[in-house]
């Protein structure tokens, strides 16, 4: 059987650490140098020949350039004679440019995946925003979720009163999934003009009254959609003990600081990407993806 | 400049003829014989070296078949020298395998879109099932939308207390369309399991209680989704009025005729597939498409 | 070394089953529902991540249908996961169209193999009937024929004074080896004008008076050239006990009930296709590809 | 309209030259020089930047070289800018290696077909070999015959008593083409096992007793399957007027000199391949390919 | 004829504006915003089916949000059916990268390349660090250079002591072209271990001494080349009025500042990238590529 | 793990062989037929189905042919259904042509590459013209360099007062490395237009005086630089004691005849190319690189 070798990228060291421990292994060698302008040099410092090697990388921000990196790790390895090249990559960058919702937009998502699938044999990806992606490479993505995880997390402090709430319909069924595995209802809100005219209601469905939601999503990034949510929830007399959930934490633009104005009582986010320092208030949960990349990368790797 | 050439599989002959005369021109001379032994064979009886060359097909059921004599055609024009085909598919079928629901599926609209990818240079489609499917193209699809030909035909017979009506949360981007055009108010029904429990409960958000629905869907298939939607809305006391709309007419398995059963005063869909030898009742109306791809067809040659 | 998983598609799930069987295995779980609109779903119900798999199908009437589920599974072993995916094609459809006879023809058979090879890793045929269509494909087809298995049977019932005849010009090759293998004389039929003018005579080459013909030709379809030359036999004043023998009975057109107003004794054929359901005349004597197929697949594996 | 630009290899510099002047052009300033090692470098001397650019070169002995210079004339096109090039190849070497009649053979026809797609959009071919080489392409071949030229020739002396013989079963196709441009009868020669043993009996089907054959095929090489029928047409009584056509003389080892041996009054063929320094005897009369190959260039160019 | 649209990326606006003046034209309306969360939104906001687009986008720092920026810019344009497609890059970022120096590095320089590939149809580069760089694409490179221009503005203030330099081996074919295009002697820098021991020397090839030196390269990044090759011309006792000449002037690192210390006279270079913010000394000149890259557009298009 | 099986073609039995037995084995049983037209046909006359396979072949002249040869040599063994196909090229014909040096020119380094891509999962080269010839390739390229097999040969006769000199700038590098290795001074020659004159003068830097140069260069052709080289070190007042080295050996053109006008008392070589039937003088050794590429082979097999 061929060798499993796990590299990172400068992304999420402490993730890739965090899943080669978990493997039983340490990270292989190699090195990412910048030079003054602004270009980067990768090398793989070991032999990697006729390897089964996995990159780990998300292609958070700055998103342009740990997608180069990325792909130049791959041109790396691949030149290196690696057997098999998976990329794995837990948050992935321009997933919501899926489509053109205008004339003369791109489909960056699929720019993207066209040059995965030029160095890559497979993908291992983690709550895609949208499923459809999977169908933009013509190499196997294992598309794996952290739901199943943070419904766990969110086990050991449920109170009897809570409601699994979606902020817009893009995340209904995600919070099916969480009301399923948890036993709670579910609620969601969403924008639409009942009216036909140009204004629109923000309705929340289901019944939330006097209830502590839980907000769930696929992502949190400047907060600003959880915010609204919350204070149209609070406006409908939820309980002030509000919870937020999301796959991927990205807490751009001061969205924690922004948050703690609410009565947020937990954040909880995965490590897909690297955690924010977090402030004192609201408190921010991290669960680790380790197992879950860990045991998919053992899966694609034994058989 | 090229000469625009344009060819009809056996779909829908009737459509690509309209195309043709509204270009001012008449369908190009090809065969397509069926063998005995169920296979076909594809002959273009016309010199078409440097044409500009479009064919016509729906790929509606049967659908392999339609699709594969689409290829075939594809495949004669290109030997025969055209200077650029386009697929001029009103109809896509397998639109709704977009993605893997489940493990082990395949992503059927991929493999439809890969396989056009090596002969075509372009497509034109009409209000695919989901927009992402252009992504799986790396050729342009100029993505057009009936929507507005059937709203307008919508306007002649408008009632004061209609209220556009979508039957699930899929539609709801295209409700929200029609009501924009029409000036009327949205409502929305769809299924969800509010209590945490499995029992779904239907429901229907917006105000339809004497209100005539108009309801709306990308497709009408076996009429089912559009059944429990009216049985839905009748319950909630909308006025026994209804009309539905929906760009592909496909009404198999006795679809109109189990509709006729409710007080469905209109259908109203285009000819992207051939109209159905309707009933008595309800009253279906069909709009043609050939003026938007002629149209289309016109902007695409030109350039 | 990889497992080794084999699917059937719909065409041939008694040949599917009985290679599976010979191999000392079962089919793998996969299914292939049929929705009203006449699209299928394929879905792979178990793991095979990493595994070699084989999928089952030729591509007999109806042709088209059972190409795409071909191809969709190909897809869904794909992202599933399979580490190498073989097509067995028993029979292969649109073979006869190889070449453009005519300007403006498509070559059928190339369109065939390009969409195969977006999916597969190799091909396993049987008596193509153009030996010339594995250089269409650029994966490895392993091109396998059943003559030595329908001579081997042939061997038990064998006159003295029979004699293997070719219908036309493109038999003569596969006729010579069966005349080779049995140690029969040849013969054949063919049309040809040797007088310059329009009208073609049908000829036959070789000793046939008072001998029992083995027609032999690659496959039976409606049984037309079968027939013309069964005539011209008995007009040569062949002996009335013909045998009639071709790698692919297709039968269609009521071929078997035509064939039985001549003094056909005996027709082999393989099970590359569903067997028809037969007459009691003439007697249809149906020759397992079971061993020929499983003993391709076993030496693939092990390789 | 793209300017018009022909270049030529080095493998028949008269025939370029004549096509360029039948289509009033000269040919274009490129220069191939060879070096010391057997490597040679090509240089396009003008600027075709948006031309529609015309390489031809037939790809005779030396096959290999020739081949290799056509390759690099298009890549340095290509990569001057010509908007399309297209590959004239009067003659296709390793046109007969377009199947594996053995296991571990290459199919070579297939390899070189797809080199020339990697850099050409299109080809224009005559007389290949087999027809469903057209098929290894995915560009479009323009494929010309030179039968009805060589047949007007022919008429020019006819006799009352002639008869168009193929020397193979491989040939009765062309000789059937012969045969109905001129009005003659056809016969033919092939080699077969009538008795089942290993030994071949040379048989002439049709009557050329006392008449006086035109010997067809597609090409003549060393001429040994021409003398092989020759011998047997005499034994059978033919009258000694022989006449010899092929679309190809490549001539090699000596064969005009060998068939000089024999009494052929005449051997016609095309100047696809550079004309032989041809004997005093047979007479060896060159039909030129340049109204038909520039006739063909003119159609593409225009479309 | 297509129409001729400009667009520009946001890395080099002004000399893109300039192109466009200079063709007559204004560059085509297109946006691209950046989201909080570090992503690009791309928009052409006009018709362009049918056009003959060209992006100008130098890949300078920051080089990966550049190149992705010019890859969605171009996946909208296709999309948006542009008939041509061509990549201006005015300077190449990873051109550099064109070889692996040592086991385990990446050929970024064909990594980027390979993507341009998938999109353009041509690419515009300028003076390329490695011209071994066109032979990464498979579509034609315009391959440009710049000395012609910088030579030109050198001689209105051209000593009659002056000399050019090559500041290490890579550089000299380039000092080359100056001092043949100026009509002066040529000297260079390069470090090499004569003595066979580890230390390096740093050696001037050529008379350097009471001479002007003009150290010419193909860019300047930190100024580090330059500057030990300044230190080492001063030791040779070269006269203290250096000119220093590049095509591509990053100038990262506080350059400029440091090589004030010197007495360098002038710095010219080119546009290619935005000119930094010049000190007051030394005096920094531009010469603009807008003339350049307008005629090698224009030729492009009316071709 | 899969069988090794190494097949050699025309270009270097003698190597091929040794390399064979180096690992333990013999070489695989193929045939190179050649036809009276010139026309080859490759047969592998073994079951490979499954193996992991090496092609042993430089292109040295009839570079053409050679490279034609491995090209059917692969498409037979990927049809035959080798698992992993590895050309193993010591020598690489037109690695010269690495980039256009003049508009018009092709890239010829790439189409080889391009070809040898479409049939080859890996390439093993030895001391490649240009190292950026590597990233011509998207598969991986073994580098190997036969530079310290030969300096390890020089070490046996080694003087005290020798220098390692390079006949051009490009081989400085190459020139250092055997410095390195054998702790000797280096010198160069190269030619210069120091006075901007067009006349070139010939230099020679580093001390040469009474020293016997080694004169290194990656191959020697017909040996012009190399007389050049020696005539200039001659004038310089070198010792008349002069050793060749070169990876490739081609000597064209009586190479070694005429250099047996100098006091070249020896040249070294490898047998990446067949040796020449060297005259008595100079002495010709050859070191074989057998083993470098046994281990090589070893190496990627293993892994």
């Amino acid at each position: 059987m061929a060798k499993l070798t796990l590299f990172s990228g400068t992304a999420n060291l402490l993730l890739a650490d965090a899943v080669a421990s978990t493997l039983g292994t340490a990270l292989g060698e190699c090195s990412i140098e910048r030079f003054p302008d602004d270009e980067i040099r990768v090398t793989v410092h070991m032999d990697i020949q006729g390897h089964d090697v996995y990159l780990v990388q998300p292609t958070c921000p700055p998103v342009a350039a740990h997608f180069l990196e990325l792909m130049f790790l791959a041109d790396a390895c691949q030149r290196a004679g690696a057997s098999r090249l998976t990329a794995v990559i837990p948050y992935y960058g321009y997933a919501r440019q899926d489509r053109r919702e205008r004339q003369g937009e791109a489909v960056a998502a699929r720019v993207i995946a066209d040059a995965l699938c030029t160095r890559f044999n497979r993908v291992i990806a983690v709550d895609l925003h949208s499923p459809a992606i999977e169908g933009f490479f013509d190499i196997p993505v294992v598309h794996l979720s952290a739901v199943p995880l943070l419904a766990d997390s969110l086990r050991s402090f449920l109170f009897s009163d809570q409601v699994v709430t979606a902020p817009d319909l893009g995340a209904v069924k995600v919070a099916q999934k969480y009301a399923d595995l948890l036993g709670l209802p579910v609620a969601y809100a969403h924008k639409v003009r009942l009216s036909g005219r140009k204004t629109e209601v923000h309705q929340i469905i289901g019944d939330v009254r006097a209830r502590s939601p839980i907000v769930v999503d696929d992502m949190i990034s400047t907060g600003g959609t959880m915010i609204s949510t919350i204070e149209e929830l609070l406006k409908r007399g939820c309980s002030p003990r509000l919870t937020l959930v999301a796959s991927h934490g990205l807490f751009v633009e001061n969205a924690l600081e922004r948050l703690s104005a609410y009565p947020v009582e937990r954040v909880l986010v995965t490590d897909s990407v690297p955690p924010p320092s977090a402030p004192a208030s609201p408190s921010v949960q991290i669960i680790s993806l380790k197992n879950l990349l860990a045991e998919a990368i053992r899966r694609l790797h034994v058989s």
